[in-house]
């Protein structure tokens, strides 16, 4: 029972309506480490950080069951860096700096410790450095879930092509997903892209939910309603995680416990947006998670005695 | 047992990325009886039609127990006419004609035998209007809900604002609920619009769903993801229609029971985009709605074992 997770650990400077911060710890296995292991542990970091990442952050990050044998530090460069200033409706940014550092080295080495780990999680990074790491598994993973982003389709279509024949579970935005398939509606759109490879579909929408795709069936889950979105910085990837995390822990992997996985997640998500990175996630307790999971049953849940 | 309403009956001629119709029955009273009829007899609609309005498209309406007493019939002009053109997002519209003809004259009169009526359903008019229909009852009905568009927040917002103060329920879309209130946060915008009057809160989202208010409780109701939406055209009278019929059926306007009307609303607005106008509200039956809205079930139940 473990997930291993590839991706970015990184630091970010975040400026929103609502403030802004010039150095916090950020990167996709960041968020995802923290929102899964809340479910499952070890988690498995493959990653790359330079001199300046901070050794509480990764004491911080081991405390909560996070194996980093497999993120490389590198002693003369630096953290990938990123900075970006959100709009009003928190669905667009403008890029400010992307300094790759460190990234541009990246070759994700799966330590042997980590073969055999069920579920893998692939965050987004250059395609081919994602087909590698399948490649590396030794034992094919119960569960391969993929993040990938609208960049790769634009500068790396083949590798990503096929890369989703090899995964289970491919996680995309709504534009990204009429992208990739070239559909406007959203439901042709899945359709199209299953096709192609992923048996599993989800399709996130921010403050308007999540949909999970399989075969013909589907499942929306909503966003919790919050009074502010004060940084969606990592709100994907705390998804990814709190899906991944409870899907590792309760080894199940039909569609209906994946739908209760998209429900973890977007609990997950709603707590990762409420502050600055991914500092809420540091805060909060199961009994926080288990309550705010509850919220999502009252969210949705109706009668439907009708006469 | 009752459910009274007062809106446009019109013609339309719209456009949308699928095909283009020259003349087609429209009007928020039409849509809203269409919708209500399935569940609640008679609807007693108040509206203006010209010479032009098809006396076959009366007949239909009377067939599905609408009563058209509140239905005045002008001699020498015109019916309201509207025509639109759709993008292929749906969300946006390009209104290319708007001819108000008979309506320039509308002057709801809310009929003897319509009095004592439980139920009242205010589609988008003029304010002022709104507030004579709600004043001619001589007996306050155990529920109003009304709907309304920006166009009236420009031009007529201290009416609006009394308007708001005499009703149960208010409908708005979510940038609608923006300019209301003047808060961007959707459930801040609520918390304001509540505050101001109505208890009851609908934010419709088109096909992002819907989300009902009411004091510190919130719902979230997804709409059917569809393969194609064919045309918008009347989505949300349709969606207030299920809405007020499912409530003046049960006579429950509880909470619980109002998210069941939503979910109701919700399936009878799936219907509707299926074809152009009101086609397909025409042709379905009650097995047929019955079935839809056990979707919506599929759609978002989920199992909250959590270990």
């Amino acid at each position: 029972m473990s997930l291993t997770v590839v991706g970015s650990m990184a630091y970010d400077a975040i400026e929103t309506p609502f403030g802004k911060t010039d150095w916090i710890v950020g990167g996709a296995a960041t968020y995802i480490a923290y929102a899964a292991s809340n479910f499952v542990r070890p988690i498995n970091n493959v990653s790359i950080v330079g001199y300046d990442f901070a050794q509480e952050e990764l004491d911080e990050l081991k405390k909560r069951g996070v194996n980093l044998e497999g993120v490389e530090i590198v002693k003369d460069k630096k953290s990938f860096f990123w900075s970006g200033r959100y709009h009003m409706d928190m669905n667009s940014r403008d890029t400010l700096v992307t300094d790759l550092n460190v990234f541009l080295d990246f070759n994700p080495i799966i330590p042997e410790s980590y073969q055999g780990s069920e579920f893998l999680m692939l965050g987004n990074i250059l395609p081919s450095l994602q087909i590698n790491v399948v490649n590396q598994m030794k034992q094919r993973p119960k569960l391969i879930a993929m993040d990938t982003m609208n960049f790769w389709m634009d500068n790396a279509l083949d590798d990503l092509k096929k890369l989703i024949t090899m995964v289970d579970v491919l996680m995309v935005n709504d534009s990204e997903a009429r992208q990739l398939s070239g559909e406007y509606s959203i439901v042709k759109a899945a359709r199209a892209i299953m096709k192609k490879g992923p048996r599993f579909l989800i399709i996130k929408k921010g403050e308007h939910g999540a949909l999970l795709f399989h075969d013909d069936q589907v499942f929306v889950a909503p966003a919790l309603p919050l009074e502010d979105v004060f940084d969606p910085t990592g709100a994907g990837d705390t998804f990814a995680g709190g899906f991944m995390g409870h899907l590792a822990n309760t080894r199940d992997i039909s569609f209906e416990n994946m739908k209760t996985a998209v429900i973890v997640g977007s609990a997950m998500a709603s707590f990762c947006v409420e502050k600055f990175g991914p500092s809420r996630l540091k805060e909060i307790t199961r009994a926080d998670i288990d309550a705010r999971i509850r919220q999502f049953v009252d969210l949705v849940n109706f009668d439907i005695k009708l006469v």
